[in-house]
């Protein structure tokens, strides 16, 4: 008998007694939230926000992630909010010239599910109105994780609040500054020097029009790019730039300032250039990630999303291997069934979510540095080479994304 | 009426005399020797060395270097000398896959002119009996030019052995370390912290015969490469090993030393580590060039050859634009006649030879420098770029030579 969404929240999912507590309500958190919820487990969901909000402004989902959504029954709900580019281009941004594309509607078929791009924000909305639906699922705003105690068979989690919550298992999808892996791991983010600036704006006071409405843009220079897409059925317009700040080895406390946003794109060709002032530049964005970790999990505590392998963004698969994970989680925890789960159960599920998750996450993370890399060539030497390599690819030849795009199942 | 080879020098030949004084007796020095004597010119050469003796193993001549030894009717004498490779090739070496081709069979058809290897000595040997048979050169050796005096209708020069030798000019063809560079311009080497060991050995004492004896093959390696082809109709191989030493930054003064050779080469392939014992181990040499200059000449003395436009070796050009120099020189000095060079007669001459060379020649050092950093690469983004670039290069394709092979006239 399906429990309607309206039914009043039956005693057993008292927020502070909860089958999975998980740290943060980002994307990766309020989505495993709504998967684990679908399965009718308990979840309270900490966040330490007053309200649900992502800042930045679209992302981008290839078909593996579009798949998943599909295979676990959310995509209906996330199909009205998406585009469907008709193809990536890479530009050299200094000459301008198109030095490459991939496919997208070509791929679509080759791949039996589609490369979407979606608002940050809407999406989240989305997967948080889900959740909230859900009669097994509390969410809570304004309430940090601070710290949480293993105690054998549970978790204790504490929050600013003052408050305890009690969990069979604890999911910190906290983020690249997550407290739960600073308890499990504590390691650095790795900070590139990089720094993004973002902005999408409505497509009508876009400063240069000569860009393609209908693709994912990538413009590649000398240790910058720019990236472009369309948003809510082409009527906004998402630019991200992100550059190497010059003063970021020289500790300057102000590096990747809006001043070197403006010299570090002034050399670029005149379309570039023209883009520039679409950006919002109130806000920055460091570009930092993780190293590749053995192991995301110890006793009763998981990590997803950033949490466990923040990545850059470059091969835009950060926020779908967070979803990923959360899909993952809860088939496996799914599984267990309404009992207590014992340790042994729990170390089984976590055993069983590296095995299927940590190895292409991992590659997610190494590659995206690799293909950053490629993109941002400095020398005239490395930048022919690019401009060669990308110019003899085949835009309907997708073997390089194949451990990534294809069904692994 | 031809003058005999065995006819005695006539008294219009006085070394002490002479129209064009030519410092340095490498392939540059005794080409335009050759090419200035098959015009009649009077010239006197002065070597440095007790022979002409030139070290290093082989070289490489494009079709822009076999045509213009055919137009001035030296090919005859050079031709039973070389190689015809069929190909060149280009490995990773480190996985020693073959990622990309040039077709030199077919490249002679497009050029008209063929490319061929040769061996550095057979070549001067040939250049220096040519020009010795004829009647207005004098070729002299232990006679190293330690300065010289412009007098305004000619210059004076010195040599170590106390003496002056006159000419109406001075070519200074005396190589990367010029004594003439240094009085005209005064610059510096660019010492690049690369190294270079060389060998040509017989083919049956080979130690690693899995390598192609009809082409030309490079093993492209992070910051390193080989180099091989055969020579004197495939009886030897000629290798060149080349290292960017780890320890030329930190001023070792043994940097690039065979202990670097090998700590280098050890993580190639099997076949490129096999063909390392190959090498001779007892001399090195440094790479280093020029930068480019803006004029090769000032009054009465020209430079030609490296000690105008040193290079690195990677395009294979730095002995035959040598070459193209002096028979530019001798077309342009040919014309003015055989009374006494006005200055005005000889300005003329040295902003035609710049007009004509100067442009390629720099283009030739830039360009080296370029290929050389794609051959080198060592980040794994950039291998992966370098070697899809070559992988896609089609090997019927030259036209990224066109402007060094293609006829200019």
């Amino acid at each position: 008998m399906p429990v309607s969404p309206k039914a009043p929240t039956p005693p057993t999912t008292d927020p502070h007694d909860a089958q999975v507590v998980i740290a943060g309500g980002g994307i990766g958190g309020a989505g495993a939230a709504l998967v684990l919820g679908l399965r009718g487990i308990r979840v309270t969901l900490l966040e330490k926000a007053q309200e649900y909000k992502e800042v930045g402004a679209g992302l981008q989902f290839g078909p593996n992630i579009t798949r998943m959504m599909q295979k676990i029954g959310i995509w209906d709900r996330i199909e009205p909010l998406v585009v469907y580019p008709n193809r990536v281009e890479f530009h050299n941004a200094v000459s301008g010239d198109l030095i490459g594309r991939l496919d997208l509607v070509d791929m679509r078929q080759h791949y039996g599910s589609p490369y979407v791009v979606v608002h940050r924000n809407d999406l989240l909305q989305t997967l948080v109105q889900a959740a909230q639906e859900l009669p097994t699922v509390t969410l809570l705003t304004a309430h940090g994780v601070t710290g949480f105690e293993d105690i054998g068979d549970g978790v204790q989690v504490r929050t600013a609040t003052g408050e305890t919550f009690r969990g069979q298992v604890l999911l910190g999808a906290d983020g690249a500054h997550s407290v739960v892996r600073q308890a499990l791991v504590g390691d650095d983010v790795q900070n590139t020097g990089y720094v993004a600036y973002r902005g999408a704006i409505a497509w009508d006071d876009m400063p240069e029009k000569r860009v393609a409405r209908d693709a994912v843009v990538c413009w590649a220079g000398p240790g910058l790019h720019l990236m472009q897409y369309p948003l809510r059925g082409g009527t906004l317009f998402n630019q991200v730039a992100v550059f190497r700040s010059p003063s970021f080895e020289t500790g300057n406390p102000d590096w990747g300032n809006p001043e070197e946003l403006d010299a570090a794109f002034g050399p670029m060709c005149e379309i570039v250039r023209n883009c520039i002032p679409g950006l919002a530049r109130i806000k920055r964005w460091v570009m930092a990630d993780r190293k590749p970790l053995d192991g995301w999990t110890r006793g009763r505590v998981a990590m997803l999303g950033d949490a466990a392998h923040a990545t850059l963004q470059y091969l835009a698969q950060g926020a779908g291997q967070s979803l990923l994970d959360g899909a993952c989680l809860a088939r496996l925890l799914g599984g267990l069934g309404a009992a207590p789960w014992t340790s042994d159960d729990v170390a089984r599920v976590w055993r069983q979510y590296e095995a299927e998750r940590l190895a292409t996450a991992s590659r997610v993370q190494t590659w995206s540095r690799t293909w950053g890399e490629m993109w941002h060539v400095s020398s005239y030497a490395d930048t022919l080479l690019r401009d060669e390599a990308f110019r003899a690819h085949d835009p309907y030849d997708y073997s390089l994304m194949d451990w990534m795009y294809k069904p692994q199942d």
